[in-house]
């Protein structure tokens, strides 16, 4: 195979399989070429990746060297992307009663879900995450996003039990805003005993849902390396329970009477 | 821009933006290069995705031309999958109390998550689809795996409304295997009057769910386009109520005396 074809392919191959190993001897059998063409292609690869802000090839050296793909987003990407979404976020009308925001048309966006989860990969791409957590439903796409730059599965929490996944384990916590007690449940098969866990969700207030989701980790003995959120609200009256976390946007003063809202970069902004 | 780097850059951004229609003049800017060099690049990438059965770029002529990637997966990559597919769920230590089969693991691989989406939306790809709709929880990554590849939205049923959603459409309707009573809401902002929908969803029994999510769709005028699935139960005493879907696997004699489970390939291996 030619090297623009090479290219294409391996292009290609690369974004399908982030963080995944290759050795060079596979691709020479694939494309029927000398490893020093590989080497050659490689390079090429890594240096667009670098330009366009979306990550780097790393090398493995040694007898079982080879190459893997390490996805990023730039600062730069980043901040102008949360900077769109301030601004898409701040159109009046999605105040909807009780001064919540509507949002699902932007978690219904394939292209904006994998966006999203490319910042918050970038910014959790040095820590050991084994899983990506999330709580039914609206996290869901998000984690998923997350989880496929990251390169491990996801695990979903319920609010109940369902027959399709066995037997599982339960835990009762307080809801943060509406202090009422709550369930959540997570089917055993679906955690490793330690697992290094990754926490997403869409939204944040005082924290509850995800402090209930710690609890549950712990009947696994799961660590807590990472919890990243796309919205939080930033509300002074409420005491936020959680700490440590990345968030893309802060929802502040929501004025339903003035039909106004402010939303601003989150955490992430001010994260390494 | 070199041609090496333009082949990188211009595959990375088909396989980001599917299905969306891009001018020539564009990507003359962008890499500073002559129409007729990107012409040629193009010619490149499309035979590279033609060889690997990813798809094709589609030219668009005249005034206002340019190119869109249709993405595909070609139908023996897609009998490959299948195949793999059966044999991962045939395992015995999958069957759960009450003959139920447990997906968690598979459903909870973004990677394969991805490859399930990528043969269902290459089933619909002549299709005319506006929006993918599924019902929460367990559908909910496979809808947007679809969509990705659609470049359509998801919409996501519920069976309780939710306050961050604003108004909605709720409909009862009777579940095809249990014979109960259930409910399913949809946020009127979510879909468009008249709208084609392309319905996706995990498992099919005797297929009220499907029927129900129709029933909703009714309220909407929408047109029900397609229904996708990853696994059907292919159960003698039930009676379907849903025809003309696409399934990839058939789920048929759960035997959990013997521990024995057979899966076979789905309606799609005969569908065109």
């Amino acid at each position: 195979m030619k090297r623009s074809d090479r290219l294409v392919s391996l292009t290609n191959y690369f974004l399908e399989n982030p963080k995944q190993h290759t050795s060079l001897p596979y691709f020479a059998d694939l494309y029927e070429a000398a490893k020093s063409s590989i080497s050659e292609d490689l390079v090429i690869i890594d240096r667009v990746l670098q330009q366009e802000g979306l990550g780097h090839l790393q090398s493995v050296a040694g007898a079982a060297g080879g190459v893997k793909y390490i996805p990023d987003f730039s600062k730069g990407k980043s901040n102008l992307f949360i900077d769109e979404l301030c601004h898409t976020l701040e159109d009046p009308s999605r105040i909807l009663p009780g001064g919540y925001l509507y949002m699902s048309d932007i978690l219904g966006d394939p292209k904006m879900v994998k966006q999203i989860g490319r910042v918050l990969a970038a910014a959790f791409s040095s820590l050991e995450i084994d899983v990506v957590m999330t709580v039914a439903t609206k996290g869901i796409p998000l984690a998923y996003a997350v989880a496929s730059f990251l390169d491990v599965p996801v695990v979903i929490v319920r609010r109940d039990p369902k027959v399709t996944e066995g037997s599982s384990v339960s835990i009762n916590y307080v809801s943060g805003s509406s202090r009422k007690i709550q369930t959540m449940v997570l089917p055993k098969r679906s955690l490793q005993d330690g697992a290094n866990v990754c926490i997403v969700d869409d939204f944040m207030k005082a924290g509850g849902t995800i402090t209930g989701m710690t609890s549950l980790l712990e009947e696994f003995n799961a660590n807590v390396k990472a919890i990243g959120v796309l919205a939080e609200a930033d509300d002074e009256e409420d005491e936020r329970v959680v700490e440590n976390y990345i968030s893309l946007v802060k929802i502040k003063n929501v004025d339903m009477k003035q039909k106004q809202i402010q939303v601003l970069p989150g955490t992430i902004v001010n994260s390494n």
